[in-house]
């Protein structure tokens, strides 16, 4: 198949960058841009890191002299306002630019359709909404916390065909193959924090840090831990390549609290009674500007957060056996739902392989019958 | 794309015609037949039914003189011996087909390679293994009850994400939606018996017929029931599109028995105890000449058979949906393994969409750990 030029072609190059960016920009969007002049690429950007150049000014700076009459690819709506950077907008403009090509709308409320009307109002030809949906699955993260100031939920589990995350002894090594567990690494490092539940710290005390073949980035360990059961000696204590925050109930020990902290620990309560409320402690992390969370269950802490319609996206791995046994731990434990109608749906389905196993993702939406229940964990 | 033409162009004919008599050659194989001369389709033909024509014969009958030096494609060994009918290599013979093209050897223990030798020995040029794996996989039943003498089980389930085939009130109305519905009805059509236990039947009260848009073929309905519980007033008693079969065990009443026969019920008792034994069942339903069962659970008979051994390919359909609730009953309900390593794996895995559900398929294999328990049920 011979690929064809024209406005997609050169969009599909920034998304492509953008897209490798994808967890470096903490609550930033990830942004790529390209710019074309004479049917020559005459520079490339994307925007790094929080803080830093965006993507068009870096764009921009390669092209230099270039950039006058040439079109711009952005895959994000270039803003109007003054941030930590001036406006790329004006930017754009003084550089002479005759075209910018725009994927995705702005979500930020201080950009959201200005950055485009002072475009065109200085002459310059736009065009919105190429390759729109893609840009907008790369910065979905981005677009929840922007709009709601709360963290954009991934859980991602992995079970047997029958939903289970071990056998009846507690045995889950391993359920999915190295190329799934690959991958789960690769989602730690484009997410801002990872959360587990205390029962699975206490039974597999985990590290939780991104191991990829090459270096990655560590997203800040979360443990909903009511009891402030987190043993001292466990790896998230002791291993200090993340910090590690532990989310907990107001009736929890004081004196397990100031051992926490002495370790160097961070200890958030979260709710009024002895269980942590989740939505929350949601609402406290994104406070934080903890933008993103992939959460690794066990099974009640995944059971819970879908139950209080805390997830946005469900990644759910799985390895194409069946281990049996009524006892042995379902992927989601809650108390479930009455009727099938009633049941969570995965919306925007899509299935992946990696090596024997899958991966089933979507987002889970409730089609009928009561509400979330927000329930303290 | 272009179509190259090529022993694999008229093999794909054979296959296709092969593929959509499924379930109506009874325990005989489906086959397909094209015979092409001077690059044109002389004559196409399938094997239709149990102990009528074969596909070789009908093809070469529509070919006529022109049969005379053309190539043979056929998706099976043609046979060299006298069954039902005479054999068709020596019809090929007779015809003076230059050239035979074959997918798969026959498995029957009386052909097996004599055919193409019988060919070969009168001078007509033969080549094998073309599309052969496809051959193979249409005739997946033929094969092994032929070397066998038991049925090819297939069991299909529907389950949610978390693996239930119900919500922990039993509702499971519906888990899949239409398009998977209707997959199951295809897969009535293509097996000679459908399996349930006594406990779908009670709570479901099915009909276990093939609801097509065109008319389609019903299994034998064959209900595995320890205790002769099936109620006279069932459908499956009732209803006389198909016939039903009652498997129990050697303790079971005779009145009921009795009572069942009188109502137009087959009843077989399988195993000495109290409960049926399903390897002795199987045996008893390959002397019946039933070469393949599609086995429609519950979680129950579905864990029992798989844990026994007795499954040869599974198709889970999975909604994306997740129902919740530890009392929710379990797509295969059995004691479990305790290692994970133990879990019995699909091999041969395929994923098929119907509309938003997958199904799973794929042959259950136990890698390691003790060989399968046969257990009575």
């Amino acid at each position: 198949m011979i690929e064809l030029i024209d406005d997609r072609y050169y969009m599909e190059l920034a998304l492509q960058m953008a897209a490798k960016t994808s967890g470096q920009t903490s609550i930033n969007p990830v942004v790529g841009c390209v710019v074309v002049k004479d049917g020559r690429i005459v520079g490339i950007g994307a925007h790094l890191k929080r803080g830093e150049g965006h993507a068009e000014v870096h764009a921009l700076q390669m092209a230099g002299e270039e950039a006058r009459g040439a079109t711009v690819y952005v895959t994000l709506e270039p803003c109007s306002h003054f941030g930590r950077t001036p406006p790329c907008s004006d930017r754009i403009i003084e550089t002479g630019a005759a075209r910018v090509v725009v994927a995705a709308q702005d979500s930020n409320p201080l950009v959201a359709g200005s950055g485009v009307a002072k475009l065109r109002a200085a002459g310059i030809e736009v065009v919105t909404g190429v390759l729109e949906e893609q840009s907008n699955r790369l910065n979905e993260a981005f677009v929840k916390f922007i709009s709601t100031r709360l963290p954009y939920v991934t859980l991602k589990t992995a079970s047997t065909l029958d939903g289970r995350i071990a056998s009846k002894t507690g045995d889950s090594r391993w359920i999915t193959g190295p190329q799934a567990r690959e991958a789960v690494h690769a989602l730690r490092h484009r997410h801002m924090g990872i959360m587990v539940g205390i029962g699975t710290v206490l039974a597999d005390d985990p590290s939780l840090t991104t191991r990829l073949p090459v270096q990655g980035l560590h997203p800040l360990r979360i443990v909903v831990d009511s009891s402030l059961r987190l043993p001292l000696g466990s790896k998230l204590v002791q291993n200090r390549e993340a910090p590690t925050l532990v989310l907990t109930a107001a009736a929890a020990d004081t004196g397990r609290e100031a051992a926490l902290r002495e370790a160097g620990v961070d200890v958030l309560r979260c709710g009024s009674g002895s269980r942590v409320d989740l939505a929350q402690a949601m609402r406290l992390l994104g406070e934080r500007e903890i933008g993103s969370i992939l959460l690794e269950g066990g099974g009640q802490l995944n059971g819970s957060m879908l139950e209080a319609g805390l997830v946005d996206r469900i990644r759910l791995f799985m390895a194409p056996k069946i281990i049996g046994g009524a006892e042995a731990p379902s992927s989601f434990q809650f108390d479930g739902f009455s009727r099938m109608a009633e049941a969570i749906e995965l919306e925007d389905m899509e299935l992946e392989h990696y090596g024997r196993d899958i991966c089933i993702s979507g987002k889970p939406v409730r089609k009928e019958g009561s509400p979330h229940v927000h329930r303290s964990h």
